[in-house]
């Protein structure tokens, strides 16, 4: 847990939620026994930080009566959890925009009590934001209840249609700035916040920065750019990531763009790393790592790789280099994480943070460190 | 081109057409302007070997009037290449059972011209199988015509609904057999080839051997076991294919599963061969190579990786050992094959052979050098 002394730095650089302009969707978020934890990621990261939403409540009945905020372990986000979605509903006298559906579990498929109050949402005319690999449209019963409420669905992750996806041409090659992949040891450990993170330091050392999205989650927290890139046909998952760097590129013209990596690249089930190298071709890749992590997230009987072992492989299969070690502080202590700072340091050779409790200043010295010309561009960074 | 004193060895083992059973169906291929060439590699996979199609006719204008079998260097196949869909419908007195769609486009997508020839067919009743990433169900205009003519639509490709799609569960560590991939350094090098000749050299031999085929010529041509692993959506792509192999196993209780590899390890935009190697866990893979070929079939712009270096890149990222090299001797003389053979054994330190031009038996060599238990075991094929 996060010592009580330490600020948020993430909401802070936000509105605060009453502060926000009109043109925000109100957002209830759906997260019944799994808020701040980790298959719980799409509402924690929600309530970190939204470019889209404005949150009214958090659903977990386990943890009402708290402050989603503080429950995640930085300062207080103005946020209830409460316990059902009635109790969701009375927070606000107007009907909320949204229900987001906050969980993301391994198999990307609702239980049936999960279902059910979707369908109970729905039958209230609040529209559904689902990142579920199980489409909520392909639904019978759902789209019948949507279609008789007026409530609108939105599938996240629902591809474009197969033939307008954008095949591999290799225009990666005429994007003529720094891109910088954050991959990771392990799937949920960090690599959305630390990118985004990434991302605001950098603009706001005056280095033009934007970040390319791959997840449900940073697309619902409003990235500008970016694919869902599990949800993508093999075939055209390089083209479209490719597509979406390119576009990052042609819009912002920036100095740097951060791309969001997913899984890991040692990973026994989740690969949308390698397709994150391929496509982006990054000239520097950052590496989130949880020391105190011992197993996999979502394969407990699997042990995580060493830090070293992924480098070494990301160096190979990717033709790139691993800048710095970004590091999830969770069961750790501050005394441990600066333990564990001193000793990557030492052992690999490059420089290690934790992209949370320590400075922001530490990831943008991380990447001028690799990139000292970046020091001499004319400084405007990107709103 | 194959010199005609060479037997072909693919069709000899098989039924000549006429004598084939009544279960097979009839059907014509559609591969216009690229018969024999890369594109066209369903079409020409399908005239080597079918297990499901009793194949009448090949439609490609620019090769009218030749032998299916001759046009792609092996043997007489009793098939002929013909000018358009009338000449392929007047080679019999019945009609077809189905039109394959035999071309395999990097797009994935039709032609306006191929669109006609599907939709004329559909026209007089004759039902289409396609391996396109576009489904032809989804099309309106194909499906309308399809149901007013009954004929029916089999889009090979399709993956089945997410919500009945497989998450890798780590049950490949079951599976208590010697697993093969063979894998390649580019897409269209003769993976597929190879794997088939493997699995029947082996079973010839009396290694029980059953092959996993993970592309839809494969599964066209009548692969048991599989799925078309490059329409699957990334998160599911390991595990679908796991299952594939599991079902294998259970299906057979072989001594050895051949997993036919897509793309590259290496390519820069298709990696379904990083879904090979964390699905099927091979204890060894074989590296299929055309030494002649300088750029990547689809991305001419492209270098071809060294063998040295893929190498190093599969026995890194998939933790197995590459057991030997097959050669594809596209635009090689037989002088410059054996030559390349001798080199690579050198260079490389492991057998190299071409599983087309040389004996089956060096294809069963390399594997019982590297497994020298098969040889003991007790000596039953799968038929």
């Amino acid at each position: 847990m996060l010592p009580s002394s330490l600020k948020a730095i993430f909401n802070a650089a936000k509105l605060p939620a009453d502060d926000r302009p009109d043109e925000y969707q109100s957002a209830i978020i759906y997260c019944e026994g799994n808020f701040t934890r980790i298959d719980g990621k799409t509402a924690n990261g929600l309530v970190r930080s939204s470019e889209r939403y404005r949150i009214l409540a958090v659903i977990d009945s386990t943890m009402a009566g708290q402050d989603a905020g503080s429950a995640l372990g930085t300062a207080s986000a103005g946020i209830p959890v409460v316990k059902d979605l009635d109790a969701a509903l009375a927070i606000s006298e107007q009907r909320p925009d949204v229900l987001i559906f906050g969980l993301a579990p391994l198999s990307g498929l609702m239980s049936s009590a999960d279902r059910a109050v979707v369908i109970a949402a729905i039958n209230q005319g609040v529209s559904v934001v689902s990142g579920l690999h199980e489409f909520l449209a392909d639904d019978q019963e759902i789209a019948a209840a949507a279609l008789a409420s007026g409530a609108a669905l939105y599938d996240i992750r629902r591809p474009r249609p197969t033939k307008h996806l954008r095949m591999f041409d290799g225009a990666i090659g005429e994007v003529d700035c720094i891109r910088i992949a954050v991959l990771g040891t392990d799937g949920a450990i960090g690599k959305r916040t630390t990118s985004t993170l990434l991302t605001q330091a950098l603009n706001d050392a005056g280095i033009r920065t934007v970040m390319v999205g791959t997840g449900q989650t940073g697309l619902m927290q409003g990235a500008a750019y970016g694919v869902a890139l599990d949800a993508i046909p093999a075939q055209f998952g390089v083209g479209e990531l490719e597509g979406a760097v390119l576009a990052a590129y042609e819009g912002e013209r920036p100095d740097v763009i951060v791309i969001e990596g997913q899984g890991a690249l040692s990973h026994p089930a989740y690969l949308s790393s390698t397709v994150v190298l391929r496509a982006s071709r990054p000239q520097a890749v950052i590496m989130q790592h949880a020391p105190a992590r011992l197993m996999l997230s979502d394969y407990p009987n699997v042990p995580m790789p060493s830090p070293l072992s992924e480098i070494k492989l990301i160096e190979l299969f990717g033709d790139t280099k691993v800048i710095g070690v970004a590091i999830n502080h969770e069961n750790m202590t501050q005394a441990e994480v600066l333990a564990a700072t001193v000793r990557y340091e030492a052992e690999l050779g490059i420089p290690a943070t934790d992209a949370l409790w320590h400075e922001p200043s530490a990831l943008v010295a991380m990447v001028t460190a690799a990139f000292p010309t970046l020091l001499a561009r004319p400084q405007t960074a990107i709103a």
